[in-house]
């Protein structure tokens, strides 16, 4: 029993004491700064992302060699981009990488050649139910060429011979990540994910990065329970890397989040680990419960973000994906649509304080032995059915007392006094304490 | 195997020949008969309501002396009380103990002074919302006194001076408690408790007493298989004596029921133990679902009756709590209006009918074993397809021969195949006894 | 792993090249040929039934002696009828068993005499509720005899003298059954059981030997992994005696269903096996569920066909019951109604498919484990992103191998895996074929 720290919950003391509106603010400001980038799974756009992220903490930078075989995988070559575009026969840029990163399919190889309008065709990428957005396309592990437009401008192009220019380069170089972990006092991790391989995509991904940033710079300095290891790192190939150069830390961690999608003003959703009911599921769920607002519980599936990898059957981690509208569930997503206007400090402060909530809850989620545990102790001669507060607050906190008596037993933690009692998790942890200050309750590790 | 007594059930005699009528005014005169008396936790009011009851059963009165250490309690002081009053200053009794034991705050120390209308206000005890009603209240653990009133008197009060005059004592003395068992076949218990301290109050606690009492006189001197215990307690400091003074007995306890609030028209509601699916949880709910009426069914919370007590995590009893409206449920609860007039002798009588059949299931729920259990046995040669009543009832007598048979491996209790059949207990109890008349069916002990 | 038989679903085959139109044909030209026979537990409609079987597969006809010890069953004498009716007093045959087989009381004992109408009407049946219907009525084990007729004519009876003449003969004899076992890869069995002992009753139960007959015949010389049983039996003496004589193979069947009212319009019904969760239970409710057509499911209860037996405590064997509509759930059930126009042979072309599904997904339900349980293989590398159908099929597709990949960890089957991803198991099976096939899983025996 470590009555000082346990007593002090420092990840609540951020929760009450944030500045929501300015820390909002900040990340809406990282994320305007990441904007313009030109992310993919390799290159310089990591590498740059990465360079700016060290502004609010100091990660380590890792480079892993194409060629690096990687389980299944092999890391690609390095893909970096200078220009691109497409002229008409009057020389006019009528599709130009400078004015959106979106423009060119991320991967395209280089090209300079003449080109009829249906061979352009071929390479064009449009969304006609919506036909002034531009698709997000890739072709990573399939050499080809393309440019993403709006379907309108498709529909207009005029039959005649186009210059196609593209100038980047496909070579042996790195896959890059960034990844910053924090010690606390147990060897224990809180993973963070969140993929840093899209361009210039608000919700997807930049919100994400966002806010494992900011996670990862509040809980600096803290008196920390867990470690914390947060991953910023290119989708799929970013996290088989980090697994098969780190599975020695893989049983290290005890709860995951993968961070996505949490800058828009959708309700909250949340997807289950592979296991479905791990402690990070139950912790999630409890948070979104006490927040009083509509959510949604997905089962796992092994489609979607990072958590595929986490919870491929080889490693089963209990990790879950914690968004707001889910990757394919806004016409937005993987459109020039995903941009500034789309992402709102609000809405990106409210994620942050859930998820220091959900991070609270797990750091907090002890067992408790009652000292007393036949028949109740008298609350009454220790002054504990006294109150500053009104009457239902006297009740509530009386009943948190009386539920953290009676169902410590060894058997339950905070956690589950909090799903069984259907109180918030913060009544039932205060109760914890003062029934811990008065002696009556003792933590034990299990 | 005790093929004579399990095939009578003397429980169930008990349910089909008895006068309901006749019980429920019995019950109702026992009522009456308690209501004029003053209870507290302890004293002379708990004495003469224990002397009363010994009428009708031969039960065992205890005395604890006051300071006893009980777990984390002590036995607190005797309190008896001759008179009490409230004189304006033209010296008329406006507050009268004799008119109402609720009028005086259940433990005030005694108090003979003049006070301002100000200092008597602060010790008044009124119920704004129900403006006619007195309400109870009480101060056990910390010393204090008062009057409760209507809040029409309170807000009529004059600007005067008036004497106050309570004539209690609050010394060393005994806590009384009363306790009746019955031996069974079986040395395991069935405990039925209700508390004893509420003065004129009839639903809460004369119901549960008159309920308790009538049990135990109809279940003394009938072959029954298990032992019943049954306790005539002050709440909370009663039970938490009465487990610490009887520590060794409590393993005995299979079952247990607190009996209060058992009075009233309303329907029927049962708190699970804190098991949650004891035998004695899916016994009760059993009988409400064959009851055919409305009901409803509560998860175990740690606040209550004494259920609070034995269910604690030391003890962890498989004790529920079988009421009708339960406490804090009904506006006249813990006021004046919770009166003769509130409780009927046809609701008691049901009630009683009730735990009863509870009763029942408890005593007959046995496992048994199918003699021919591979393939049905042919009942028809045995002219177990034969029937006397209606087509209706025989179909439904075969089919709970057929589930007893075909669940009777082992593993299924009586209770268990009336659950998974969804036949009536009684049903499938007679289609046991009637199997192993024909030696289809032997009763096992586990 | 035997690739080449596990990747060849011959039952599928069946089931993609089988030509329904003519399969529910023939079903319902057997069910015509079969209509006329006068059936009963014993005796040579049920022999000549067999006959007619025997000319669509090589079944063995087993007779057991009349007196032989079954369990707790006694095989009965063996009935036979030549003649049967009854003359008015102008000798009239009012009532003829060679109009319908019906109008006999199944095992009625021989008769010759004159009789009032009184005493006539206490050995004649009627239906009043459908007072045009013959109703369909037996006494095998209590000595009788009597006539069906509707109520119409009831009713409309002479009250005169009645010349009763009942041909039977209740010897010694035989009952007689037919079984036909195809041998498969493995020694474990699916059982499908129908009686025969019903006389002109369509659905109730030719219908469930034509289904069963025609799988039979389906399945021989079709490479299999399960070995199959197939029984025609008179109802409870005859799976009571099958049972009784066959307990040493008792333990080899690990998957089963009773085959009955299968040729009706209605929807589907799956009774479930005693043991409720069985791999046969979430198998037919997998492909229920696939169907896409509305269905119902029971729980076990021990009423209904010769499951009963099969299900009882001793045997406790993995057998439901998949019908159209349920016994005694369509008026026409055990009338002179439930005839050729009751059945239709397109329903029973749908439930024999249905029936093979079934068998399609216990031969394919097989665990497999995969090779790179770590991270996600790289399908795209192996052309698995690449698709021939459309898109949703693609997606679908990648989805299914997906789901295949992350929950083939040794402890899920195919059908758990169709179970928890609502994909058709159909499809699961297809991804499980493709990664099989490019080595990334691996089927392991359990």
């Amino acid at each position: 029993m470590k009555p000082d720290k346990q007593n002090k919950p420092d990840i609540s003391n951020i929760i009450s004491t944030m500045n929501y509106k300015e820390t909002g603010k900040e990340m809406y400001r990282l994320i305007e700064e990441l904007y313009p980038l030109c992310r993919s799974i390799t290159g310089n756009g990591v590498r740059e992302t990465l360079r700016i992220l060290k502004n609010h903490i100091p990660l380590t930078v890792h480079e892993v060699p194409s060629g690096t075989q990687v389980f299944d995988w092999t890391v690609p070559k390095e893909w970096n981009i200078k220009d691109a575009y497409v002229r008409n026969s009057k020389g006019e840029k009528i599709i130009d990488f400078n004015k959106s990163n979106l423009h060119i399919l991320n991967y395209s190889v280089p090209v300079k050649k003449k080109v009829s309008l249906q061979e352009l065709k071929d390479h064009l990428f449009t969304l006609p139910d919506y036909p002034d957005w531009i698709p997000y396309r890739t072709s990573y592990y399939k050499e080809n060429w393309g440019f993403c437009i709006s379907h309108n401008q498709f529909v207009r192009l005029d039959d005649t011979e186009y210059e196609v220019f593209i100038d980047t380069s496909l070579e042996n170089g790195h896959l890059t990540y960034g990844e910053y972990f924090i010690k606390g006092e147990e060897a224990d991790e809180i993973l963070v994910s969140c993929h840093i391989c899209h361009p210039s995509l608000c919700n997807d991904n930049l919100s994400g990065i966002a806010i494992t940033a900011l996670l990862a710079k509040h809980l600096t300095r803290k008196p920390l329970r867990y470690s914390y290891r947060f991953l910023f790192i290119p989708g799929t190939i970013g996290s088989i890397t980090w697994l098969c150069l780190n599975e020695n830390k893989v049983v290290k961690i005890k709860h995951g989040l993968v961070a996505a999608c949490l800058g828009d003003p959708g309700k909250f959703t949340y997807k289950k680990s592979r296991q479905g009911n791990a402690e990070i599921d139950r912790a999630v769920i409890n948070v979104l419960r006490d927040t009083g607002h509509d959510y949604e519980i997905f089962d796992f599936t092994p489609y979607g973000y990072d958590e595929r990898q986490y919870c491929s059957p080889g490693f089963n981690l209990p990790v879950g994906c914690l968004m707001r509208t889910p990757h394919g569930r806004y016409p937005e997503y993987h459109t020039l649509a995903d941009n500034l206007d789309f992402v709102r400090p609000e809405c990106l402060a409210d994620s942050f304080s859930l998820y220091l909530s959900v991070m609270n809850v797990l750091e907090n989620n002890r067992k408790y032995l009652n000292q007393n545990p036949k028949g109740e102790p008298q609350l009454g001669k220790r002054g504990l059915y006294e109150s500053i507060g009104g009457h239902q607050d006297k009740k509530l906190r009386e009943l948190s007392m009386l539920w953290v008596l009676n169902l410590s037993d060894g058997r339950n933690s905070l956690l589950d006094i909090a799903e069984r009692s259907s109180l918030d998790f913060d009544l039932i942890k205060k109760a914890a304490d003062t029934l811990s200050e008065h002696h009556l309750l003792k933590n034990f590790s299990v």
